[in-house]
């Protein structure tokens, strides 16, 4: 499967990565009383056709599932279209595309819209928009219903799929269902502490939930390259990170074309898609922050609530009175948003217009329920300033800012560290979510330590993995080029597979009950040499499978009884095979098991020697 | 510097590694009282002659010093010699090489015994010989003054070097010092919480302590190749894991010319050496467990520890009891020496001979202060599998077995799993510390899921981080080849950084009054856009710079004050720079930062919209 856009840009690749996962198969599950509803699932074959696949959450979209066609210029099926239709919303003719929302690029460089067309749509007066709204309501959405069902990973009821065992786990408070209704989802988002970034304009969307009480989330960023040679190009980047696992993609774009390149990326992305949009704002003025004013940047909420943007970073917890306390930092203001708003600030002597605008902001972005991720912009940028007195002064504002996006109706995350030690992780998660009021947290990393640059996936995947356990709802992901330049497509899946390995250790010690599923399956291949089963079963089926083959290559060793670590004279699982046997014949382990047991354990001398 | 072993074995490479990490120097610091003695550190020197260098520890031996002359025939020179010949030990004409000590090889295809000339030495009647029997006497070793300033980073003192910041942390119990003193070394390693591995016939070792009031070690593992064909290759799978921060390395080598490749690591080694003696023990009756027995084992422990051996894994918590309690996991015995002796007491319905002979053991072992790792052969092999009857009903023997062997006089340390979820984690350390007195514990990562095979450095890592900060005193590496293949050099180096950055990252969390200096002084020189000052202090400089340069080649990007990320218009570091030089020119951001605390942080507006 290839995709084809109908316009073509220039000469560099047309096409972006379809065709399932190696040893999968798109599979959609269809939640009971919505006919309608397709859900998506990946469903791994195994090699014997007596085990059940096993099934898994799958944020790719369709350019993993064999039978669909894409064409960028068309985009995807705007699944939602029916849903959204209902919601008696305003469809507006939008906002004109002006020069400077491409970064006043020259003709011959411009880079078309996507020409997909889409009706443009916001909230009418008197009526509900945004997922936060209807759930207080009590209206369970149709978004509500999907996500329920996914969350579930098609399973019909609890404690099913493989083995049905019910996994144990220290959720820290959480409150995580052993199956997880529609119901329980609507009431999840009307306490604030889930979100379904969907803004009424992405009807292309899969939705899916954020939040402490479903399954830990990832976030890739992508950026557009200096020199845009095709939209399917960046198209591209997108569908990479969601192909490994990406929950939702952040287009941190500045520069040229980024409004035009948007609208490809928006209008053929399954999942949510985040900006910060004081970068365009800020290309607007000229890259000059002194230059930014309110009606600026509302221009940009505006033009990007309107192309269906999920969710927008908004600074708006960097207030004058803050900025000081970064004085005596190693690393001062390490996030581009943080340090953009501290300069606006200090040199007018004034308070940030995010924050005094907070409301205008909230209107706009609840008219298209566009999701509020309150930007730390003074995160720690190193050891050093973890859990200083700027952080928390402004995480003790997005907790005040929390409430008025509340109270606004809009759906809210919140945005954290950053640099931060491991003993100083879990006093982030407990003070956001008493700040916050349990807003879902979503935190870049954390890396627990400063010292290793061209690894910072593994400092930063190890305090994702942990404050993932805790309770943080989504992790931004972090690749191997942090810090020191552009991750290529090599970095990226190397970040992606790193942030699912740290979101699904988290899910296993929270007790998720679906999540040891696939561990087991995996394990059981494993212990039954069924190689090709434990490729598939991984994460990255892919290297796993080619690094096998470095040392064993032939197809012969992958029914083998061992492998190229022991051999087969050494291979402790070939002995433990032939030893169960043996026992199982002689009298039955689990009758001696027992026996030991009841003796206290106390069979043979105590003593050696 | 090159490496020329006198005597060619065949056309491969007959050179090891060397010469310095990029922008360090080998750095000998000399205890006070001590002027014989050269305690080895690496000396990241920096940019600005203002600034002093960063001192970390070095375990790479001299092959990282530029002065060193290396001739593997030769053998590295015996530091040790001097202190050793002074005990009063015996010097034995040791036991004979028979052709099964090399796996039965051919003539032809024997690799020669490394020519260095080394005496060979145990104890005599009535006199000490152990590091654990000094310390109990009162005694002071040269080794704990050598290792005492090794873990001060060459501080004179306490709180001294890079701003002299005394770090915080969580310690969990453990008393880590604000300097350590040669008598505190004593005193850990006279109550058995910390052991200093040194066999008395490895007198080329770089002292070396393992505890959880030191820094926490790591170990890399390494095995002889299917066809040797030169013992420089196999020494240099030594020299490159030490290179990188191996600071202990396990021989795991089977089947031809063990002894003799085992001879030429040794002469060669400025670590620690680990072996499993089974697994030799096993070769020399053919590859049958069944037909091991005590005398076998016996010879083998004799054989290694006159070659200078300084830790012995020993599996001897493997009863026969323990057996069945592994009859209902998911993926059974995953440790070969554990399966080994589970087949050989199954077989027989007997108890093991480790078990019972571990007095002898202990004996032996004692003679020639060879350490005891003990090994946890019934280590969970999947998430299902941990923390179960199986694993802790060995762990209670291991800490049974401690109280033998410190009785014996032994250094003890205790292996640990293996595969855990992050939930579970603790538990494992706690009952280890409960259970074997505080005993040094040392564990296999522990992963903390399966679903990532290919990847599992990094799940891994998370877990090896994790207990790291609980406790645990030694991390064994897992490579990204692990369930898969071998791993080849890149895999190594990729193991052994991810291993340090979870060692560095528990350092960190603990409080090490250290730790925090090398953190501080790469995110300082990050700040200052000091680019090869940043690369230099990375765990890994070459590949920092090669992924900088891959997108900012320019020699002039390395004073350059951006990065490719961003691009110097929206550089955070930047303006935050010239934020602060605005600021301090304004009205000093200190007094205002004072000014806004005195006032509650309520300067402005308490809420927006």
């Amino acid at each position: 499967m290839n995709a084809h856009p109908s316009k073509p840009i220039a000469a560099a690749p047309q096409t972006v990565t379809t065709g399932p996962i190696a040893g999968s198969r798109k599979y959609y599950a269809t939640p009971a009383g919505r006919p309608d509803m397709r859900v998506p699932l990946r469903e791994i074959v195994l090699s014997d056709p007596a085990l059940e696949p096993v099934r898994v959450y799958d944020p790719s979209g369709p350019y993993t599932d064999d039978g669909a066609r894409i064409d960028l210029a068309a985009g995807l099926a705007p699944l939602r279209e029916p849903w959204i239709a209902k919601l008696g919303l305003e469809t507006v003719s939008g906002r004109a595309i002006r020069p400077e929302d491409n970064g006043g690029v020259s003709a011959e460089n411009l880079v078309p819209e996507c020409p997909a067309p889409r009706p443009i749509r916001r909230a009418a007066a008197g009526r509900m928009v945004t997922q936060l709204e209807f759930a207080r309501a009590g209206v369970v959405t149709p978004e509500m219903v999907y996500v329920a069902h996914r969350e579930n990973l098609g399973r019909a009821q609890a404690a099913e799929g493989a083995g049905g065992r019910r996994a144990d786990g220290e959720s820290f408070g959480a409150s995580i269902p052993e199956f997880v209704t529609p119901e329980f989802v609507r009431e999840e988002v009307a306490r604030g502490r889930a979100i379904i970034p969907a803004n009424v304009n992405h009807t292309e969307l899969e939705p899916m939930a954020i939040g402490r009480n479903f399954l830990v989330k990832i976030n890739a960023n992508i950026g557009n390259s200096a020199v845009t040679s095709s939209v399917a190009e960046e198209v591209e980047k997108m569908v990479w990170a969601i192909r490994w696992g990406a929950d939702t993609v952040m287009d941190l774009s500045t520069g040229r074309n980024i409004h035009n390149i948007r609208s490809w990326i928006l209008r053929n992305s399954p999942v949510p898609i985040g900006t910060v949009p004081i970068y365009q704002a800020l290309e607007k003025v000229g890259g000059d922050p002194l230059k930014l004013d309110w009606e600026v940047f509302k221009d940009t909420l505006i033009e990007q609530a309107e192309q269906g943007v999920d969710y927008f970073t908004i600074h708006a917890g960097v207030r004058l009175a803050h900025v000081p306390l970064t004085a005596r930092r190693v690393t001062g203001i390490v996030s581009r948003g943080g340090s953009i708003m501290a300069r606006w600030c200090l040199a007018g002597h004034r308070e940030s217009f995010l924050y005094e605008r907070f409301g205008d902001i909230c209107d706009i972005m609840r008219a298209h329920d566009v999701s509020f991720s309150l930007g730390d912009g003074l995160r720690p940028g190193s050891i050093a300033d973890a859990n200083d007195a700027a952080q928390f002064a402004e995480l003790e504002t997005l907790g005040e800012l929390t409430k008025v996006a509340w109270d606004k109706g809009c759906q809210v995350m919140i945005e954290g560290p950053g640099h931060v030690p491991m003993h100083k992780i879990k006093e982030n998660m407990d003070k956001q979510l008493r700040e916050c009021g349990e807003a879902p947290f979503y935190t870049l990393g954390p890396l627990t330590t400063d010292i290793a640059p061209g690894y910072d996936h593994i400092t930063s995947g190890i305090g994702a993995a942990m404050i993932g356990w805790f309770g943080t709802a989504m992790l931004c992901y972090v690749t191997p080029k942090e810090h020191l330049g552009l991750p290529d497509r090599e970095d990226v899946k190397v970040g992606v597979i790193t942030y699912r390995i740290a979101a699904h250790a988290a899910d296993l010690a929270k007790g998720h009950p679906a999540a040891k599923i696939r561990d087991d399956a995996l394990s059981q291949a494993r212990f039954d040499f069924r190689w090709d089963d434990q490729f598939n079963l991984s994460l990255d089926p892919d290297t796993a499978r080619a690094y096998h083959d470095a040392t064993l290559p032939k197809d012969a060793h992958k029914v083998a009884h061992f492998c190229s670590m022991c051999g087969p004279k050494f291979c402790s699982m070939k002995i433990t095979q032939d030893l169960r046997k043996e026992a199982e014949a002689m009298a039955g382990m689990a009758a001696k098991s027992e026996e030991f047991l009841a003796q206290g354990g106390k069979l043979y001398v105590d003593a050696a020697g």
